[in-house]
């Protein structure tokens, strides 16, 4: 995790305090459970929770200092609370194991993270729909391999941007159900100390599902999926931020990240805006995206579990979602005060000629009665003198001044050809389909 | 693609024939609909059918050939069609865009791989299903860390691989959702040139979803989210294999891949039996997974695209599909005939002396009373003289002999603490959960 | 691999036959060495080398229809050279093991492959040291974030591709020495049943160097290096693609692939000149980066091997190599016939009224006695007004026009900062150090 | 970074504040050097050592307050120190570009990185030939494939990795070397506005090579290698750890982790003793690995820079370094106190009945006229009834009795073929390769 690409709440959920208060919320909630099965004294859980009403500080640096005699987090920390609570504890983690306790409360920690993630997405599809309402019928020129194709709309890309950011939150839906799930299934799962109700209460009381068969572990697969998912929305992240980047490109500047005052671009040069914030997502996107890598690696543990996870998860457990919390929200700022420049994508848009309207003048010809063949060769021969005058040239005048396509087409049909308005009738239709 | 790791049902949907079969059919179907909007001639579209009833067979040199000049697939593609069908053929492709075909035709190929691939999953569950029903009751040391831990049965490992698999299965059938779509909507997806009934024609046809918006060509966040779904996949594939590796251990033994006569295991050493399918999965494993990389990176297309994609998905669209259904194949036949030694899993489930009872002696002295730490020190100290021993020494006959322990529990008691079945009471209940 | 990025010296080095012909004289070396030993007979050796002279076609299928049978490869391969040449062929493999062969042939396939890769590194680099020669002084727009920066020559484009491809070539050098090693050394590595000197003889002979420990195979560590080196070496391709296909962007247009007559940029669009050769060099650099994640895994075998790594291999070994082959070969061609426009870079250079020049005014108002941040506060305020101009406004004039811009600096002083050879008194130096 | 696996010294070279002093260093040096050139008065560099030898506090939170307005970090830094130097500090940074600090901080960063590398292999090497040495000749079973093979040393092994380790630190001082290099060429790499003799003098006070040639930034295929040569080491690492793993499984326990006194392997289980320093290494090592992935994808940064890499940097650069400092430093204790069993081994050795020496009969029937074929299914016809005993069956007692096998060979010829040491006679040799 790297302190500037965090948020607090994010940050806060992966903070030690905030696991062991998970930690104590599914060992309370199982204890509750072991007494109303008569496993151990009603009492137990009762002095766990009257300590809890207290509102205990977790002294995460006495815990360290037992883990580091005892080397087991789990049994460290429940030496700590015996300290705390005193003899009745001793009823606490009956029957568990302790990666019943780390599985469930890493599906705890993932599934609020997924919470905050979910809600970031919504406020970037919030943003990108008012800046596709905004620029519905803005004209642009649309790009192929960095080369002028045919006019678009500025609206056309962010609908497609939130078409996709779409698909992101229901996958991110689907991940977040893959890890909310919760084992108390004991040393390999088979609840041999340990009754299957307990998991049921504490699942439930946690907002988790069970976890159908457990070996000592939540089984990785889920996990890998998990994050796998958030590699793929993270290459979406990056999708729009190369956009971004490459509107800004001096030669074309038709939109550029919010500037603030104050703000200096470079050290060297004070004409400078760059945008760093875009350039800084696409980094984080190649982040994200290799972490799941080693998530998926992770899912072919031996036999029962071994812990080879852990380390991992130690890392990408925090900085994936902390790093996508970050991402995602400086994204849904970078569009919402995105400067868009409409005079520009108009200059961009006739820059080339005409060039853009080739291929309708391509059908008409074929229309007119024209082999493909033959149309394609009249349009490209005078495409390329234009082509080559850098724009100087109009693609109408020397196609009107050329007799095989003047046998073909009046000039009056020639110039219905160059009609923009004629591309953007079907953005109602393609809005509709994304927006409803 | 490797030749030896493939299989013909998979490999034909990627073969240049197969490929060209669809290109045709996603242009007649389109001539169809522009005849009937009154775009072109209706007879154009009969023209194409006619010539395609006659079962002609695709040339894929001759298409090449004239490729070698275009350098462009497509119209290599038209013009060959062209020369078949003759002058009517002119009307086709009409306002379309190469990758409108392109696209929808990877769409159609890894539909049809997810189907096959999911035929597949049904054969791995269906062998998994019947050994674990088989084995429910087999019993087999759980180990953790490779440690001997507590009983299990091998019908659950059976069991936890068939959950496994079931969501895999769920997976796909989403990840094959995600790919489904069907794009004709020209050079950027305005629609300039084509009407969008076009697209929706062509898509009812082909059993796809319409693509809500697309730019030149489909959103590769689609495609990302297929391989990387194919790449856990693997990876779950490759705990299974790496699960059975370490069965067929020579110290753990407790199940082997199906010998075949005649097979040699090493061309120096007569005696070895490898369990060489499951090493060979683990290594298609790695290579499928690695497929997930490429295809993330391919979102980031610039503007309404690039055709950077394009080489990565020759690559790793057969290869992905192809290997992986291979490879389940070949894992569900290593399920199927897995020879399974369910008195060697005795054996070692005897050989730590009764080490893997211990936990139920230390919960049995917690609630006589003693503290968890109490209880944790008087248990340990006993299993540490069997471990040291090899499973010479027996836990149960150290403990009755341990005055401290003795004092809390009586043998009897301990005895009771030493019961197999104890371990197995809640398999049925597991198996409900997964099996239904 | 991919055929269409295939060609055929590379390819030829990974076809089944070549890999037989590599089998068969690693035996026949080692046989010549067990009969000087005494091991074997002489006449061993002498019948092996007698029925090579006749120069023997392999023949594949027969060995497969083998393999089928005894489902291992070297045994059958045995077996159909025993048919061919008749008893003597049994003292053929003596005291070796079938990863002898195997592990030894790779290695050879490797060097060899990387023999080829380093011949296309070095027609890339010429080309690279002509083009820059040839365009050392060609003034163009150095661009940061994609703004641009300060002038650069497009030489020195040049020159930097050409150190980056240096410093691959040397690490490829390294990671070839890294590769070719033999190992004859038997089962366990231990040469048990065979002389070390058999081991250094083949290795002489084939131009290996002897791997000093062994176990049954190669260490994969050395597998990993070179794939991971190859993988690097794709990524300076995509750098030097990706600056090409920012030159042949429609606004930016400095450079162009060459465009050969006939060539059709798109179906649709006539007037396409699309950089389609580097975009596809771009998803050739993502596919063969993403073969060192599989590389890397296979480095943990397990105890003296496993042959997970060998299915792996199948893919990498061939596909990495053949394709990056294709891929250095078409970039030495795009380099080389690039079509580079001097007076699209000029116009470029000087489309933002000089802003280009900020740094050195920024400079000289230091050195006139400013702050640096009041010398920072002016340019930026007139370079501000330039930017929003888009080019129109000259930051020149504007300077002069300043007041407090023209009481630090005179009107003869500013222009001297607006000289762009000034930018290029280095060159030289550079060049020195990149070409001695 | 995770703090539990950070060790001190490689922290301390991450910190803010180391960063801030290197800048520093940077800066001063060059003024130095400026001064020199008579390009700033002598006096600005006096002022800024002056104010050095004061040994001053750098004040990182000042500094982040700077930078929260001017959102760019070295403008910050400047900005801080001229407040600490007063007017004199006006002369820093002259003609420089931020990058120029960055990159060469991250270089110096990266190299002392390395240097601390460099010594936990070393003492890595040191552990391994220590073991290696003390068990040259303690003999154990080789296992190919995870069945037992023919007969190793335990020496051996430890001689494997040495090897290895001895490669990785090759690779390692080749890696330091490439990515510690220093540029001080202005904003676009051209040293317009300062001396190429200034980066020289930098250069050589900070222990760097001079970059040839530079844009903006240092090339980040440099970073590229250096990442992915961490990789390899971390893939080896996981090669020894899952080794070791393997040797502590319950049925195998021919090596376990040293267990201090006091520690508790399982909170359930009080008999366990888990490998879980090693399996905490096999996740760091998957860690590690998956960041070569981010730095490729950093290499094609945008012509003569975009800032993507940075965001990545600041992850992977202190991430990769801590870690696997952290995990050389645990894995060469785990070697160096590892429990050793030879007892065990040999234990394990003789379990299979003498299947172990089945090469050695092969061979000799061979040689005693038989046909491979023959003799290879002679030795298999045997060797099955011993496998299948679960070695309870000789296998040398078997061979006695097989008349076909007797009439070839006679018992003490037989028995002869079952001396363990026939198998040690290269380790002496192989010693000697290794260590020297």
């Amino acid at each position: 995790m790297v302190p500037r690409y965090s948020r607090p709440a994010m940050t806060a959920i992966w903070e030690p305090e905030a696991r062991y208060r998970i930690w104590f919320e599914i060992e309370a909630h199982a204890t509750d459970k072991l007494g109303e099965l008569g496993v151990v004294p009603a009492s137990a859980a009762k002095a766990l929770w009257d300590w809890w009403k207290t509102d205990p500080k977790i002294d995460v640096a006495a815990i360290d200092a037992i883990e580091a005699v005892t080397k087991h987090d789990v049994i460290a920390f429940l030496d700590w609370v015996a300290q705390q609570v005193g003899p009745e504890a001793r009823f606490m983690h009956q029957g568990m194991t302790s990666s019943d306790v780390l599985d469930t409360t890493l599906a705890v920690q993932l599934a609020r993270s997924a919470d905050i993630l979910l809600e970031d997405l919504d406020a970037l599809l919030a943003a990108l729909k008012r800046r596709a309402m905004e620029h519905k019928y803005t004209p642009s020129i649309g790009r192929s391999h960095g080369i002028h194709a045919e006019p678009v709309t500025f609206g056309l890309k962010m609908a497609e941007a939130y078409a996709e950011f779409s698909r992101a939150r229901a996958r991110l839906v689907n991940a977040r159900a893959e890890i909310a799930t919760c084992a108390i299934s004991g040393a390999v799962g088979t609840f041999a100390n340990i009754d299957p109700a307990v998991e049921e209460h504490v699942a439930e009381r946690l907002g988790l599902a069970v976890e159908p068969v457990s070996t000592q572990v939540i089984p990785r697969d889920r996990h890998a999926m998990f994050f796998a998912t958030l590699a793929v929305i993270a290459s979406s992240m990056e999708r729009l931020a190369v956009e971004i980047r490459h509107l800004q490109r001096t030669e074309v500047l038709e939109a550029e990240e919010y500037f603030s005052p104050g703000q200096k671009g470079s050290s060297a040069m004070p004409h400078k805006r760059n945008p760093i914030l875009t350039e800084n997502l696409t980094g984080q996107a190649r982040v994200i995206r290799s972490y799941a890598m080693p998530a998926m690696e992770n899912v072919a543990l031996w036999h029962e579990r071994d812990i080879s996870h852990s380390s991992v998860e130690r890392f990408i457990g925090p900085d994936a979602c902390i790093t996508l919390d970050f991402a995602l929200a400086r994204l849904a700022g970078v569009i919402d005060k995105l400067l868009v420049y409409p005079e520009r994508m108009k200059k961009n848009l006739d820059r080339m000629g005409g060039l853009v309207h080739s291929q309708r003048v391509l059908l008409a010809l074929t229309q007119a009665g024209l082999t493909r063949d033959d149309a394609y060769r009249l349009v490209q021969r005078n495409a390329m003198k234009v082509w080559e005058s850098d724009g100087a040239l109009s693609l109408l005048d020397l196609l009107k001044a050329d007799p095989e396509v003047s046998a073909a087409l009046s000039d009056s049909e020639l110039e219905e050809k160059f009609d923009l308005d004629y591309h953007f009738k079907a953005v109602d239709k393609i809005f509709e389909r994304v927006f409803g």
